[in-house]
């Protein structure tokens, strides 16, 4: 963290006063600054009246997600393309609650990390790992034959059912979630090891992206170490 | 639906042609209309150039969401109060797939079933059945007393986990969800049977309440007949 700046005549709150302890703690520099001056430096639109200058994200490179660490194998998210900020942010922080150890996202079909993504993401991003690629079908090639992961598409219309994976307890595991509505792409789709899907038991056709995530990651992931 | 709205001027595009089609079908009236008066009419932020008038949302009592249909046990969604459209439409929509058979919403602390609501939730709002209650805590009462219904809380504290609720395959249960946040309200949470919390591996303190929501009604419906 670099700075962070504190709008003058903020509303008195607890939190205000828990943000200024943390800084202090963490020899973070706090600065107050005019309403007009933090909103225009807010990459949000609705501010809230706090500003964190944080340092640039680092990503990794795809190898050190298989590092195995404090004894749990690799269970990566991979992310084909989502188009909606929220549900990529909402994915990630759920893919956090899963026992998720890294992300895979590639950099050109993608969204960025946007402030959106990085909101809706609840700290996430901070937390997770993440390794940018150029393209995910070569990426996948890396993570199947060079480190041995199960690759599996989260698909729709997948035969195979998300709670029908116990058994890919302890292998290293990736699993690829694609786009709302289109769902994975084809060459994506062709590179998964299986494809599973969230038997629906209702009217509708679908779920949305990163509810379909949250079930598909919290499955998966309840078997693991 | 009573009638179905197209602006002058949209883009081509096969999905317009499906709505003629479902609507000549169904013997709705459709209308061409200029951009600027359906832009007017509609009530969401960025309107697609489409509007159907749908009849008025009915709501059912109570007691009729424990009627069984089709040889399924009552699923019960309850909503204590989830202050965001987005995830109490997310919520909805996931609720239909996860094979709830109806949801209970308190009419006076809630977000109400609003436009963003609808949208959000992607058709659940015209298929679940939903009771209007005047306080959710009363109509536990009689959930509970009257229809034997097991109640379960989703709280993040909870020492329970959803995971370990497989037993409740055949009873009627009432799925409780609270606020971002704040989680249940007290009476709320006391009323409840159990208070079960999804297990988070990661380092984020919790996961937004439409994922949690998720997570735990797929896990409790997959058991369900």
């Amino acid at each position: 963290m670099r700075d962070i700046w504190l709008a003058d005549g903020n509303d008195e709150a607890p939190i205000l006063a828990e943000i200024e302890q943390l800084a202090a703690e963490a020899r973070v520099a706090v600065r107050r600054v005019s309403r007009e001056h933090l909103f225009g430096e807010a990459r949000t639109e609705s501010p809230q009246g706090v500003i964190a200058h944080a340092a640039p994200l680092v990503d990794v490179d795809i190898d050190e997600l298989f590092v195995v660490r404090s004894g749990r194998p690799p269970f990566v998210l991979a992310v084909d393309s989502l188009t909606d900020p929220q549900n990529l942010g909402a994915l990630l922080r759920s893919a956090d609650g899963a026992g998720i150890t890294g992300v895979v996202l590639p950099s050109h079909r993608n969204v960025h990390i946007t402030p959106s993504v990085t909101k809706a993401a609840a700290g996430a991003i901070e937390r997770l790992p993440m390794a940018l690629v150029g393209g995910l079908a070569s990426a996948m090639l890396r993570m199947r034959d060079h480190h041995r992961a199960w690759i599996v598409g989260l698909d729709a219309d997948a035969e195979t059912s998300v709670f029908a994976l116990s058994h890919l307890a302890t292998d290293p595991v990736v699993v690829v979630i694609g786009a709302e509505g289109a769902g994975l792409s084809r060459l994506v789709r062709e590179r998964c090891d299986t494809l599973a899907g969230i038997p629906l038991r209702g009217a509708l056709a679908s779920l949305n992206a990163s509810a379909a995530g949250a079930v598909a990651l919290f499955e998966l992931g309840r078997h693991r170490a």
